[in-house]
């Protein structure tokens, strides 16, 4: 990895600072985040600004360039990639050390008195602006919006924003129409007492709408914002998309409709003139809902007084709450991805032992066998496929600088999901195809421990996932063991692998309480740097839960395991298990085996079949 | 309990809220909140003004009077006590239930268009103040500050505020001098580049200066403010309690002392006027440190800009981690006060049967053998003695109304607590003192289970104390049981019984994270409304543990108990618990006859000690 070489580019960009063309005043600094306009986690290539005027393209990661000075703030992460990918004109700041200043605090101290600090206002989303304004207000500077994009004035081969065709889900994909949810979402409005509600997350709109798209990789959306009245609908989006028959017939575009459900689509780029317009005419009282992660140049659009902000739209609690068709979808999608992961498997433990396999050859494997089920689209994330010490890289991606073959000495990780048109899949199993030392069953052992003391929880309804973090760390700890991320986080249906608004964590996030139908990810590990890394991770469902009493008649919930993929039992201590984590495997592989050796038997697939009913025999626990 | 009459006070409150003489421009309406000027917990009687205008004396509560309203609000646990209290002018609004309006929200429905809202600055914490002013404003009315305040105009009989002698605390107490905890202070001060730290909490003023008071029920703390500079100690306090030449001896106030170990004693009230001074004598970059608890008369004193502000200040940080002279004096607290409930348990075991022993009876002979004990200052909170029934309602005390006789047929607990002059103490017991059912027993292990995860629980260095809070539950949540209170609070070192900035809880609270040193109650709970309520509580203090690996060099912790008093075996279900439990239960009983029984057998409190003998035989787990 040679590190990119910016001192033309960067030396454009400082020009462009100063040109009358693009800034009504020259800004003496300019800010350059990950995201794009939808505060997406994944991006598309045009919007990849940061990787391309630094050099640097981790997943996460400010730039910001003054006269003087480039530097890139990212997290721990990336520290090492950030280092080779960038070249002696950028400094790193390394977020979570102590002496890292903030970006506020380093500004301040660089720039010259009474500064102007540049930022594209459709970049950063609105709560972040606030805390930057305040902070170099007080220091006499002032954070403006450049409305062009300085980054794209001088990206002269930017790619082209992506515009692909559409997927359209019908009702037995996802449970409810998507009138049902626009008027749903009126009858929230109604309660706030709003008039509109903007819609600028990507997975939010097509979860509205009832689309899917494949304009950023992994996350099967598309550009486009919403605005809803409650007797409007607009969609901003690009493109002849609107021109398929197909889509106009889902959206009944050309439908005698009641006029509340007529779609008026407009172009993408409309989105700030439109809300401006509404801004504009908005009578007292007529509030405006926004999520307060939006951006600046949207918020803004709407007078203070008129603006309704909240961390979590209504959109996105009630898509984090799957309906009977969605969670049967998500059922069969875990279903399918058990059949190809143990096809995978039983594949590795045959061609392991040749030495033959790398960790990019058994990250396509695993695509491979996915490509195979029925209603797959796509990847739901970069597979990260790790043995030995790559294993104890938490986010590790292998590359061919990277790449390790796999061997009967070490550790594997495989942490992969996928795209089907009825569910995503995110799932992580821990294997060793020689035999693992005392020492990695014992801390595997700890971790399946964690898995188990969250998957069996019960807890009273209204808990938020945060507070069940400690069960799976409590093994760890009396060990003197840890890992350093969260436990788990919500899953999408046939969407985003990640979404809000509920999660299980030690970060103590504005997390929504868990309820029925949520589903979220159990994911514990542990890492022994330069060693080895252990994850456990399965995908969830909260459903109620029987207990013996019913306190306040509140009802209590657990959760239901989608994931049906066996833990490796060679890697268990079994004399370090309770009689109930005993059971609980035990249960939980003799389900593996009757719901997916039904389907692998379905599909023909005889040879990973005994793989599964090998791997699933019950545990023994020496008393 | 009749109500109080008010009809009158609300007449004569409603005259002066119109009157020039105390405000610039008639308030339509005026908020009288529960608190002092120190935002205390436990308040003095002159203080007390809520309840002299309304007749509800219970701890929390908000009153606002409008030209045509008065309304209280308060929570769960006064919704009744209020409603009793309280005449028809009153109108209660019960918080926590769904269609209660919030103080604002009420006031903007009730209030004619542009209307002024009074309220006493001293008394309203500034962050409240903001929170409240917003809202207010942007509904067209206005918070204003009422300097004078008008329950004091009109209550003739107001008692004075208390002016009681000091206590001055050598350093066999403390460990540390009050002029190396100013050092210490004034090092975080440099750290935070502040020049000026104002403290206004009562038990930071006491623990700074190594001296307590009895200006309060139950907090040894006195009336007082200081402020200290980077040179300069001013200390802001009434009476002739600097003429003791003991005190004058302790404060070095007649020694020739570097200047800056000085103290300058001015008059309580002159707070306001020196700290405008000190705010219109800062230079740029001059910061002066308060807590954002502190009220908003104090505040505003300083320049906006001036202003740092903190939810915790450095003293609250410093006071909670406690040194080794102050730890040792808590062991010895701890132990003087088991021997005083091994006395009453053995006493009651002895009278209940005979049907003459009340809940106040009881709650008094607590007192009496607490008395007995070598440096006994007075108790730590009010005594919750309850039997049956009363036991469920959470923060019950008894009065002669409800005062309940114990009996061998109910649940009886206690909660109760003193200050000695070497530690403070809170200890809940629950006793049977005839046969429990197999109901309340297995009620009592799940709360026990609870109570030994937390005690038990090794969790690393930096861990908030909110994350062990779902350890205390999760027996109670698998049987679908729970309590509605958090697990833990912090606990001072003769001082106040409750105090931050760390505690166990379910509600996520800016905690800090736990270290060694810290002290914190454990006290999870059960509690069947109209039949009985079960706590276990012991003061616990946050000490290494021993682990068998390190991950990063992090260390962990866990707790020791310093509540010695033995755990009814009575009411535990043995086959509820785990073998680790038992063998916890053992260890701990063991731990109490042998501290606890050296000490009754030094005071020749032999009956006592043969009830603990036999209250502490170790249980036996049929396998």
């Amino acid at each position: 990895m040679s590190p990119k070489i910016t001192t033309e580019l960067l030396k454009q960009l400082r020009q462009v600072m100063k040109n009358p063309k693009y800034v009504q005043e020259p800004v003496q600094a300019y800010i350059v985040p990950s995201g794009d306009a939808h505060q997406s986690e994944y991006i598309a290539p045009c919007d990849c600004r940061r990787a391309f005027i630094s050099g640097f393209d981790g997943s996460a990661g400010t730039a910001i360039v003054t006269e003087q000075h480039a530097a890139m703030w990212t997290d721990g992460r990336y520290f090492l990639q950030a280092a080779h990918q960038m070249d002696n004109n950028w400094t790193l700041m390394k977020m979570g050390l102590k002496d890292t200043p903030t970006q506020e605090d380093w500004l301040v101290s660089v720039l010259p008195e009474g500064s102007k600090v540049g930022v594209d206002p459709f970049i950063i989303p609105a709560d972040q602006w606030k805390r930057m304004a305040k902070v170099l207000r007080s220091a006499g500077h002032d954070l403006v919006p450049v409305k062009e994009n300085l980054i794209d004035t001088i990206w002269t081969d930017c790619p082209q924003r992506p515009c692909k065709p559409l997927i359209m889900l019908d009702l037995s994909y996802t449970g409810v129409s998507w009138r049902d949810k626009i008027t749903a979402l009126r009858s929230k409005m109604a309660e706030r007492k709003v008039m509109w509600f903007v819609v600028t997350a990507l997975d939010e709109v097509a979860w509205l709408f009832n689309l899917r798209g494949s304009d950023v990789e992994y996350n099967p959306v598309f550009f486009a914002y919403a605005v809803i009245g409650m007797n409007t609908i607009r969609l901003f989006i690009d493109g002849d998309r609107m021109m398929d028959p197909a889509v106009r017939e889902h959206l009944q575009l050309d439908s005698t409709l009641e006029p509340e459900f007529k779609i008026q689509v407009m172009p993408y780029g409309s989105i700030l003139s439109e809300l401006q317009t509404v801004g504009a005419g908005l009578s007292p009282k007529e509030k405006v809902w926004l999520s307060d992660k939006a951006s600046y140049a949207l918020t803004e659009a709407i007078p203070k007084a008129y603006r309704y902000l909240t961390p979590y739209t209504p959109i996105c609690i009630a898509k984090a709450v799957k309906n009977a068709s969605e969670t049967e979808g998500m059922r069969k999608a875990h279903i399918k991805d058990a059949v190809a992961l143990c096809e995978l498997f039983n594949w590795l433990e045959k061609e392991v032992p040749k030495g033959t396999v790398t960790e990019i050859i058994a990250a396509d494997k695993a695509e491979e066998f996915r490509s195979q089920q029925k209603d797959f689209v796509e990847l739901s994330f970069g597979t990260i496929s790790s043995t030995g010490p790559n294993g104890a890289i938490i986010h590790y991606k292998p590359v061919p600088e990277t790449n390790r073959t796999l061997s009967v000495n070490e550790i594997y990780l495989l942490d992969s999901g996928a795209q089907y048109k009825d569910g995503t899949t995110d799932v992580t199993r821990t294997m060793h195809f020689g035999t693992p030392s005392a020492y990695e069953k014992e801390c595997f052992t700890y971790v399946l421990k964690g898995h188990i003391a969250v998957s069996a929880a019960i807890f009273p309804n209204g808990t938020k996932g945060h507070l069940l973090d400690s069960f799976a760390r409590s093994a760890l700890w009396d060990c003197g063991l840890d890992y350093l991320h969260g436990t788990g986080h919500g899953v999408g249906s046939f969407l985003n692998v990640h979404e809000g608004p509920c999660g299980i964590s030690y970060k103590t996030f504005a997390d929504e309480p868990l309820e029925a139908g949520m589903i979220v990810s159990d994911e514990p590990g542990y890492y022994e740097d330069g060693s080895f890394g252990i994850r456990i991770e399965n995908v969830v469902l909260v459903i109620p839960a029987e207990t013996k009493y019913n306190f306040k008649n509140r009802g209590s919930l657990t959760f239901e395991p989608l994931t049906l993929v066996p833990i490796q039992t060679k890697m268990i201590d079994v004399n370090l298990l309770t009689q109930k984590e005993c059971n609980w495997v035990n249960d939980y592989h003799q389900k593996c085996r009757e719901v997916v050796g039904a389907e692998l038997e379905r599909q023909g697939r005889h040879e990973a079949l005994r793989w599964l009913i090998r791997e699933t025999e019950p545990l023994v626990r020496v008393q």
